[in-house]
């Protein structure tokens, strides 16, 4: 059952790999120096622990080691150091693949009845440790939504699609085309994910600017609970009390198991175009982001390169003779040293994405930007699901790399910009080690945007966990201290679950552990993510504060 | 402290009100025949109970009987009735006016600790009994936060602007207009509702088919509740859980009271523009709607008018000779017999709000839609807040008249437009009595749009609230069973709160029901709003359900 298409200990299919490019090697290595490399072990050589013994379970499920293994980890950096290392802290006792909503819940009234926790797993691709197994007293049964996968129902005249959960995002579009329909929602892990995962998680797509975030796409939804299934109907809006749609958008699996979700879907594009830009600065891209959102621009793709990520970025596209004469040219001109490349992309009907594109032409000129043309937009189209693959190889070749994004209203998003590399590098350097932070601004808002940090170090034999647990925890620490928010699109899973109270608020904290107790009194659902044992336990917030 | 210039015993200003027109009367005489007036009481004839006496509240506090009497009730139809009966059933023992967040929060300690009742009040519009006292055990609160108003702060960069919750809608337009800015947040209440209210019963504005709901509108929300402030800071977007602002909003006082919000707010507009279209059918109308939604033209208000509405509304306006005679000629042309009309409006940069209305014209023009020009659109933004002003004449007149509204997807909405008046004429006649029904689509969404109607009846002395209830009670269970929503603006309040499970499943009042008591543990706040008494003491779905 475990697919084997998919690379049991990294990113994606096994078959595929991406090469680290010898410029980004140099680009490195000067500034970064090298590392130790983590080579990856066996499968072999992985010790699988036995798996306790179950009572038999309401939906056919394996228990066999190899699927075991493979439904262990999900794709955060410590999941691929225990991957790569054979070092894997725990292993679910069974997998199950429930066929339908109904197995779904007898399967969560079962694990409840019989003391198990149940890890609900779409696409298994969380970097934050929403679907990692770790040790429990209590048995662990992964509930894969594999088998929950298809369009369900169509409402064209309503543009309202049913998705059932484990239905990943190839599936969903190819299913919409036939009817001249898209959902449109492309995340980096577009491939692999699936429809209960981007709900659970609150993902966001590539063109989440122009189409939203996947909560906003959400109608209607039905979970899975241990007390039945619970339908909330496609609504356009209501005012029927509090949107509870909202709280299964985000829930991670915790109050619930997602099983299928009525997405608003849109025409096909007439056309689609895209261009990209070049700015002299990180202030002069951003303020043309703020226009293109604050004017209303119809632009769906936006994603604006920090200086940094600019010059990375231009190591690891092989560049035409031309192309790298111009670009040699452009950076070497004083006034574009800092340049920040911005990628700009339209759909829709031809004449409003003709209009769009020459009103962002007269935001951007404003600001000293240079077309550099389609090309780059048409490579970013083209290669824009590779790049995870480039992690494994970066390990391979003795460095460290992991991203992390959050989002701030405009007012704050340069401090956040600033904080985060500065903190990075000194609880690096705090260390003994060198990092390089990079960034880019995408899925913009009229109020703010989100910053998504990508970050390299040279990795030391040993001490791969803790470089990066320093950096992240510094990274963590520096975004929220600057107005950012936990997470724009990864969501909590277990790596931001202590931080979570210091964003929402101890009431915050209340009133999702009141949740999880009113529909999972028996703690049975992906019992470690979101919510901190400590606050799950805490029934009301503490009540007097005479000091705050 | 009660604000005088407002009618005490209906809407509005005391010194303001609308006639009955002539043809209006001829009209409804026509339809449902005449009823008894309803004439209301002299203020000085109403008794009002005396209050009980509390211990000292923590925040300034009246409790004189006039103020007692004028913080009673809402704007329902049970409450109009109710004041010019002069029965009232319950008057709060005391209304405060505390001055700022820390006051409320220690006005909620001293309730929870001495056992009373808090109701939160803003502008005290409600129409569902969400600010109406009710006899209680508990002495009454009402928590009025007329004194927490007006902007706190403004980032611009960011467009977002701090208000205070008590905040009416006029002054959160003069405040932001010098900055150039709006909010454009305009409902119905708009001259006495407050940012407040709107973000606790998730209200929408005339003009939220471009600009949103309040929800949409709230980018960080601040709440008192007997624990302490519970800040929610303004964030773009976010995926550290589920997104408690929706929680926040459509809570109607019962997890807190709102203090401040964040909310959106946008570049006041180069241009406005609208016009009025004559469509030949409803169905045409609802196409030439959904239509336009789903083209993504930038419509920003929105109202189809059914054939009852629209032949009603003409009898409402004084029509110059030269209409009088189009619309004559119009309606008496077969095509039109079962005109509908439509409103749209736009405003925005003069280019896009000329390709917007050029874009519309071809949608209605496919649909057989003749344009009648500025002059409707420039009466109606004229006379929009006018029309409440009526119901106190009607009900002087002899006929009882209220509203009620709900949302639904495209696919459905006919069969909720058709099944409301079937079941209220049924209902009428059943007990006797004819009523009209008519219907307006407004806040439309590429999903679906929401159906507003307006129903009137011939009063009969004795039995007012009797006939309103059973059509009130025949429209909810027909709009539910046709796939409406329970509400799309009005909220639920204490009228709605027995239907809410209906929608929103027994996980959904679990959820709900176990928010309040981790927030409220004293149940001190709005106890009999949103949930009923019935389910805030369940404390989780009933489980087994082995039969469903």
């Amino acid at each position: 059952m475990a697919d084997n298409a998919r690379r049991w200990n990294g990113w994606g299919l096994a078959g595929e790999s991406v090469p680290v490019p010898t410029a980004a090697c140099e680009w490195l290595t000067s500034r970064i120096g090298t590392g130790d490399p983590l080579s990856a072990v066996d499968e072999s050589a992985v010790v699988v622990t036995p798996a306790r013994t179950l009572t038999a379970l309401p939906a056919a499920s394996m228990s066999d080691a190899a699927t075991r293994l493979r439904f262990a980890c999900g794709q955060s950096f410590p999941d691929l150091l225990a991957l790569r290392t054979g070092r894997i802290e725990a292993f679910p006792d069974a997998v199950c693949f429930p066929e339908n909503a109904d197995e779904v819940v007898r399967l969560l009234r079962a694990a409840t009845d019989h003391g198990l926790a149940v890890i609900p797993r779409g696409g298994g691709t969380s970097v934050v440790g929403g679907v990692t197994v770790a040790p429990d007293a209590k048995p662990i049964v992964v509930l894969s939504l594999e088998r929950l996968h298809g369009l369900e129902t169509l409402d064209a005249a309503s543009r309202l699609a049913i998705f059932r959960a484990g239905t990943l995002g190839p599936e969903v579009e190819a299913s919409l085309a036939p009817h001249g329909l898209r959902l449109g929602h492309e995340p980096q892990s577009f491939e692999f994910s699936t429809v209960g995962g981007w709900v659970a998680s609150r993902s966001a797509g590539q063109r989440s600017t122009g189409i939203g975030k996947i909560e906003d796409l959400v109608a209607g939804v039905e979970v899975a609970t241990p007390s039945g299934l619970w339908r909330l109907p496609p609504q356009p809006a209501s005012a029927a009390g509090p949107e509870l749609r909202r709280l299964v958008a985000g829930s991670e699996g915790r109050l619930g198991v997602i099983t299928a979700a009525t997405l608003r879907v849109r025409e096909l594009p007439e056309v689609e175009d895209g261009q990209v830009v070049l700015l002299p600065s990180w202030s002069a891209g951003s303020e043309v982001c703020r226009a293109l959102l604050q004017s209303g621009n119809r632009v769906e793709v936006l994603r604006l390169s920090d200086p940094t990520e600019t010059s990375f970025a231009t190591t690891l596209v092989p560049l035409s003779r031309m192309q790298a004469i111009v670009s040699q040219m452009l950076f070497g001109f004083p006034r574009y040293r800092h340049g920040c490349l911005l990628l700009l992309g339209w759909a829709g009907a031809a004449q409003d994405v003709v209009l769009a594109r020459h009103a962002a032409a007269r935001v951007w000129r404003e600001h000293e930007g240079l077309s550099l043309g389609e090309s780059g937009w048409r490579r970013w189209r083209a290669d824009r699901f590779r790049h995870p693959y480039l992690r494994d190889a970066l390990l391979t070749r003795g460095w460290g790399v992991d991203t992390l994004e959050t989002a701030a209203q405009w007012s704050r998003l340069g401090g956040v910009w600033n904080a985060v590399p500065t903190a990075m590098r000194a609880a690096a350097e705090a260390m003994g080690f060198r990092t390089a932070v990079m960034c880019h601004l995408s899925h913009a808002y009229p109020d703010g945007a989100s910053l998504y940090f990508t970050f390299l170090w040279p990795l030391r034999a040993g001490s791969e966990f803790s470089q990066w647990n320093t950096l992240k925890r510094a990274a963590t620490t520096a975004l929220l201290a600057a107005g950012g928010t936990l997470s724009h699109h990864h969501g909590v899973g277990t790596m931001h679950a202590p931080y979570l109270e210091s964003e929402v608020g101890e009431q915050g904290t209340a009133v999702l552990s009141a949740i999880v107790r009113a529909l999972d009194p028996g703690a049975t659902l992906n019992p470690r993510v979101l919510l901190d044992r400590g606050t799950i336990n805490r029934s009301e917030p503490s009540g007097d504060g005479g000091d705050r």
